[in-house]
């Protein structure tokens, strides 16, 4: 008997049809012989009215008390959820992250899940129940409510597939899979029957709002596929399928003749160019400028620091968050004095578009293809970062769609 | 330093601006030097939303499950209450149910509260800290969230007052105090300034919906003086006094001299009348009647049992919640066969109304000046039942008003 976990994004649990809907879905893997364990978000728009409410009751306040507010989404969900399935005749409660309970670590708004005790939904699932666990939230280790960030309920259900040893972690959304590019830039983009994960956690980091990156990471840890489908495509027996996600030697062993050199393209609106001008070139300057962004605990991206001016000042670029623009700027202008730069400038208006690919690494060519394509466009690259399987360019946010469309034309991802 | 236990209802937290009010008074009170503990309602219209999708989703599904979506109102407003109160430099956190914990029975959706943990917020609140505390939701022994019924906020706010020794418990709602009568009916009803437990006991039991009387039942065992006043009227300095809810023995020390015969009106439509046809006249038969509604948890409130037909039969009526009718009606016709009755007639229209007063029970007349009010206005008296300080009578629902008014002009009440 297969463990599966299912986890239900916003818009699959937005009224309550959609909620009937999802109980005919977990009843059905039921009837199919497995045990299963749900795992559900805040219904459509909830989180955001919560959110709202704490932004505007209190810009920049504590973040235990945001945590507070904003998990009753995910608690309201995993009670309706549970009665849906109860009216079913299946055995179904609720559970909240801290009956589990889900232990995190105290960092509120973006904790990491530490360890899942499913010691006794484990009883419950091997009687025909089921769990319906509450997205999101977690217990921090003074015994108060912790959210684990957005896109976090995917890494619950992953984290929560793998401490109870799943075969799979289906994640519901209003995707249909994982797309060669986004269906909406790119007409002609191809759903993907199997992507690796580390494919996959390219995409996700670099804009593809499929699934959390942090989830991916997580599944290719602790070797957990995942599969990523419509709620709304039929029930099972006509399900139409979405795209599986697994780990890159499962998938070589069988794929590696089919395997394409580039697997999709991603881009991202999320984020600024921050840009130090004229700092002294001396050893260790970068360091000194990322300790302060470091300690504000702003996640840096892509990083390039130029060719010196004759010798003794250099400029140093970074891409961060765009809502970390703002203190960003702060934390360095504090240190102007200190770090002797000139100015440091703030854009906004930049994406970075991306192509992923884990054949890449063994070709030749795909960086050439990539700029070349970008050129003929008349699209100026900024920022290049890469990695073994991805390349990243850092553009005028105005070229998005264009540089998507002329880059899933250039690697021929439509056919 | 006097320990003041501050409670808000739910039209006092509807936004964010009465949000931000609620802080303000909560701070005035902590300036005047005293420790203060906060329980708060769901924002207005939060808690019907919810409820409302649990029916939909399930009528008649499980109330544990009831409990867990309901209960996340209380969780959202203490956390903004929270965010609030640190605006304006004041150490405050949210405390869920499950927190402190409020220990309930497992009777969900009415569960009752065994014991308030107060260890952690005492040691707060000595150093000038504000627990927010979600009203309305425990802990069960299995731990699972519980709530402790509608009105029910008023209940834990008053045994929150009792477990930490409070001079105080100041429940704040949408109301001024509490009136002679129903100040939407008769124009000149008058606030009171004071009122017994006792009597505050019987108004709200009967209908006044100023305080749940579970919270009058506590306040009364514990000795916790109440204070019922509006949240709409300005800070402390203007407050506009409420109505002041102590025992009685502290009272008829200093007021007996004052203390009037009548004290106010209460009305009640939430009633419903059954009555049982023909029942064979012998001994226990009302015990039979009334075993399957205690099985079925109705709670029923006034019964008669009329002189016998020739010897052989006599009909009992008696009054229950309205929502229980249909029960009520199932669990009787069931044993038609067993009781050898002859029908039970079921009837919702109808209204109690009552008169309340501690003075009541060493003045004769009151009830004749009753019976005669009601005569005169030509209103039918179904139903009467009294106990020492109330007499209620049933009558039609649509001679509430007038019966009300009647009343309230009989005893001088505007005087």
């Amino acid at each position: 008997m297969a463990v599966i976990v299912q986890k239900f994004g916003g818009t699959s649990v937005s009224h309550l049809g959609p909620i009937r809907r999802v109980a005919r879905r977990v009843k059905a893997e039921l009837d199919a012989g497995n045990e299963v364990a749900v795992v559900v978000s805040a219904m459509a728009g909830v989180t955001d009215q919560l959110v709202g409410w704490v932004r505007d009751m209190a810009p920049g306040g504590s973040a235990a008390e945001h945590d507070v507010v904003v998990s009753s989404g995910e608690q309201v969900t995993s009670g309706l959820v549970a009665l849906a399935l109860q009216q079913m005749g299946v055995e179904a409660r609720s559970w909240m992250g801290w009956q589990l309970p889900v232990r995190t670590s105290a960092s509120h708004m973006r904790a990491r899940i530490h360890e899942i005790d499913t010691g006794e939904i484990k009883q419950s699932m091997a009687a025909g129940g089921v769990p319906v666990v509450a997205g999101f939230q977690g217990l921090s280790p003074d015994g108060r409510v912790t959210t684990v960030g957005r896109g976090g309920s995917d890494t619950l259900a992953v984290a929560l597939a793998a401490a109870l040893g799943a075969e799979r972690c289906d994640l519901y959304s209003d995707v249909t899979g994982v797309f060669t590019a986004d269906p909406w830039i790119v007409n002609n983009a191809r759903k993907l029957d199997k992507i690796t994960c580390e494919e996959m956690l390219e995409l996700a980091s670099l804009g593809a709002k499929v699934l959390d990156p942090r989830a991916v990471r997580l599944a290719l840890r602790h070797r957990v596929p995942i599969q990523v489908l419509s709620s709304f495509a039929d029930l099972p027996g006509t399900l139409v399928e979405g795209t599986i996600i697994t780990d890159v030697w499962g998938m070589q062993l069988e794929d590696d003749e089919k395997q394409n050199v580039v697997t999709g393209i991603a881009y991202s609106r999320d984020d600024a160019k921050i840009t130090v001008v004229r700092v002294p070139d001396k050893p260790g300057v970068a360091a000194d400028i990322l300790a302060p962004l470091s300690v504000a605990e702003i996640k840096i991206d892509m990083i390039v620091q130029n060719v010196s001016h004759n010798g003794q000042a250099t400029d140093i670029t970074f891409t961060i968050a765009r809502e970390d623009a703002g203190r960003a700027l702060e934390a360095l202008r504090k240190l102007q004095g200190k770090l002797e730069f000139e100015e440091v400038l703030s854009d906004s208006e930049v994406a970075k578009v991306s192509v992923i690919g884990v054949g890449m690494q063994s070709h030749a060519g795909v960086a050439q293809t990539m700029f070349s394509a970008l050129a003929e466009n008349d699209i100026n690259i900024q920022v290049i970062s890469t990695s073994e399987i991805k390349i990243s360019v850092l553009i005028d946010e105005r070229h998005t769609e264009l540089a998507v469309r002329a880059l899933h034309a250039a690697y021929r991802l439509d056919e």
